[in-house]
């Protein structure tokens, strides 16, 4: 019987392990899944005949090395520093090995040795990268093999809570790593619009933020992702004069967390002093400077950063609790941190609640003497707490591709990523099956 | 005849030179100057009989060591990461060892051996840090011993231009390191005000500047320094409510300054794209983002930063030469190297230019049950682009810590800085000798 290994049983993996075991009996394969813990391996596999779970020392070479050989094809869920270990394994054991993660400059050094052994080691098979590069790729592909020329590519996701679930004045709420939600957009962005290029520094980051339009779900905020620059090649848009990626939040959360930012409480790099016993008050108070908290801290706050005090932003940061005398409570705290603290509780998702995926590409081509404008928008919800729309789609492709490439389908040797078409088309059918579906609405615009 | 070895011959050790030879013949010492470049530390000595330049690659420790045991007392003012190699030295050679830079934990480490040999190594010994502790310790001292208790302790230090040398909108010219000056302030500032914590980010450090009324030069802007608190213990201000350490800049810089930060030009960690043909006008473009720059480039700069479109602060970063169609020229720039490049023409000093330090403390403490403040002032002006106050400042106090050390002063054994009053009292004299006098201001407070 073929074998599939996943490992790391984290909080991606369930999506996946579930998929693989539910295709289990009628493709006849097995599945280990290993895991430093080894009841939550067993958890994960929940008892499924096909299913194995083993704990695994990751630093345990002979033990990670047996698994791999007992094994026809590794999903490696581990931190990405770890894949590079994982893939010499497979590259001595002859193993394909499928990750969702960026390409290390380590991991790329093995291609030569991969493709000269026919093996597949395939990476970014997650939501972001992963699902958005293929949905994006398949669209540019077939608008330019109709003879469509693109001159302008929006694309943006989001990561937020389902309308149904949204009950606090931020609309959103922890679907995936709160620290990456904390330290978003950092340095500075760039895009390129109308072939200009465009900068935008992190303190301006939250106050440039565009608008895009939802079929069913209204208008959404949207702020520029970090690097916009480095899929022209990859996207194959060259020619294209406009090229934005960015990430989607509700109406409302960009001001706030323009605030947020301006007030100093995203920064890591500075440890508060006595930060266990100062509050989230005082932080606040010591963040205003000279600027007098006469009249409150409210009120100093509502100045300094020019809002309306008794408006949607002031109210946002009051529900957090940053006014409030309650201590920090951690030892050597950054703002960053304390506000992290404050924020896995405050946007924490209760057991029931849906989160949802927003996806969403524009793209504005030229085709036949008409300007055209296509929009594909994907939304996806989850059913709960545990089972998100945020670990199934960052779970699912990895799955799909390690069970279609288990059954003998064709891919390219090497260290890659999936954009040629035989191997995102198949993929992308299959999470259509599975009810992941982009809507498109495509217009003619004036000329 | 006894020797003085300085290791070293760039821009702060002129000063230091000069004074060393001025007195090398009365008190019969030598000097020997040693730096990478033979010619440079010829040309410093200047023919002086009791001088004497010769050439030395540091990374050849037979003959690093050789100098250092022809001498008995060694000024390093190489960059501070090679202090802790001479330090080795001087411990196994017996040598004693004066720097002007802060004390690295490597350089510490060594505290305990030198002191076990009575050796002095001395630091901090310039004019930030140097001078500015040395005249703060002093008063505070003195201030205690009367049987005063200091509540507030504001200080300030500023590397300028002096009135007759001004002749540009921003009223600064370099003196010394122009990065350091790009990148000032980066992080954020700490300091405390009445028994509170108070934190800047950089963001808005620029925008929360304070006034200093300097005696016979008027008002003049001061910017928080990093990290005001580290000086407490130092300084012997546990009781103070009030800790604050500035820059001094003229009036109308820091709005400017802080103009220039927002834009987003001093970021020194993100490569722009093609910056070798990018103009300076292509780059503020680029980093007005999404803002439109319908109607001209200065007047979408003036709508983002809510500037007065033929104000003060749109005629400074128009005199730079941000909004001109000149190329970056430079591979790989950062918009802070690109700023700097811009900044070291533009502030560059004319040959018969004068710089101008300026240094206030300012003292609250109560005394015999009155409230009174102490200001003490220094403003030190240099003859042209090369005798600088800057590199006098910087260089003598080493100079004269290293002559006093020579002839038999008494100092404490092992790693330190000046803050006994047996090494900082004749120091202080001695630089009030050659016309270094702080000027004094007491007032008696209402109550």
């Amino acid at each position: 019987m073929k074998k599939i290994l996943v490992l790391g049983a984290g909080r991606s993996a369930t999506a996946l392990i579930d998929y693989l075991l539910q295709h289990a009996s009628e493709d006849d394969y097995g599945v280990i899944v290993a895991d430093a813990q080894p009841d939550l391996a067993h958890q994960k596999v929940g008892g499924h005949w096909r299913g194995q779970g083993v704990g695994l020392d990751v630093a345990d070479v002979p033990r990670r090395r047996a698994l791999i050989e007992a094994c026809d094809v590794v999903v490696s869920l581990l931190p990405p520093t770890l894949h590079v270990e994982v893939a010499r394994d497979c590259l001595s054991l002859n193993r394909h090995l499928v990750t969702a993660s960026y390409i290390s400059e380590e991991l790329r050094a093995l291609d030569g040795e991969a493709r000269a052994r026919g093996l597949v080691f395939m990476n970014e098979l997650g939501l972001d990268p992963g699902l958005d590069h293929m949905s994006a790729i398949q669209r540019i592909r077939h608008i330019q093999q109709r003879g469509g020329r693109i001159v302008a590519f929006y694309s943006a996701t989001g990561g937020l809570v389902a309308p149904e679930s949204d009950d606090n004045p931020w609309h959103y709420k922890f679907s995936w790593n709160p620290r990456n939600v904390v330290l978003a957009g950092q340095g500075m962005a760039q895009y390129l619009e109308d072939g200009r290029l465009k900068l935008v520094p992190y303190h301006r980051l939250f106050s440039q933020y565009r608008l895009i339009h939802v079929p069913g779900l209204g208008a959404w905020e949207v702020y520029a992702n970090r690097d916009s620059l480095k899929y022209r090649e990859i996207y194959g848009l060259q020619q294209a004069k406009t090229l934005f990626r960015g990430t989607i939040r509700h109406r409302g959360f960009c001001d706030a967390w323009h605030a947020i930012v301006q007030l100093g409480l995203t920064e890591a790099n500075f440890t508060i002093p006595n930060s266990k016993e100062m509050t989230y008050a005082g932080l606040v108070e010591a963040l205003l400077g000279q600027n007098a908290s006469e009249g409150g801290l409210r009120k100093a706050v509502a100045r300094l950063l020019n809002l309306e005090l008794e408006g949607p932003v002031m109210r946002q940061l009051e529900w957090l609790g940053l006014f409030e005398e309650r201590p920090i409570g951690i030892e050597s705290a950054s703002p960053a941190l304390a506000l992290e603290q404050l924020l896995l509780e405050k946007w924490a998702m209760h057991p029931h609640d849906r989160d949802m995926i927003i996806m969403q590409h524009l793209f504005e081509y030229d085709f036949q003497g008409q300007h055209r404008r296509l929009t594909a928008t994907l939304v996806a919800k989850g059913d709960d707490r545990t089972h998100t729309a945020m670990a199934r789609l960052v779970g699912w492709p990895a799955g799909i591709f390690a069970r279609k490439l288990l059954l003998g389908a064709a891919a390219p040797p090497g260290v890659s990523t999936p954009t040629h078409p035989e191997v995102y088309e198949p993929l992308l059918r299959e999470l259509e099956r599975m009810g992941v579906r982009f809507t498109e609405e495509e217009e003619i615009c004036s000329q």
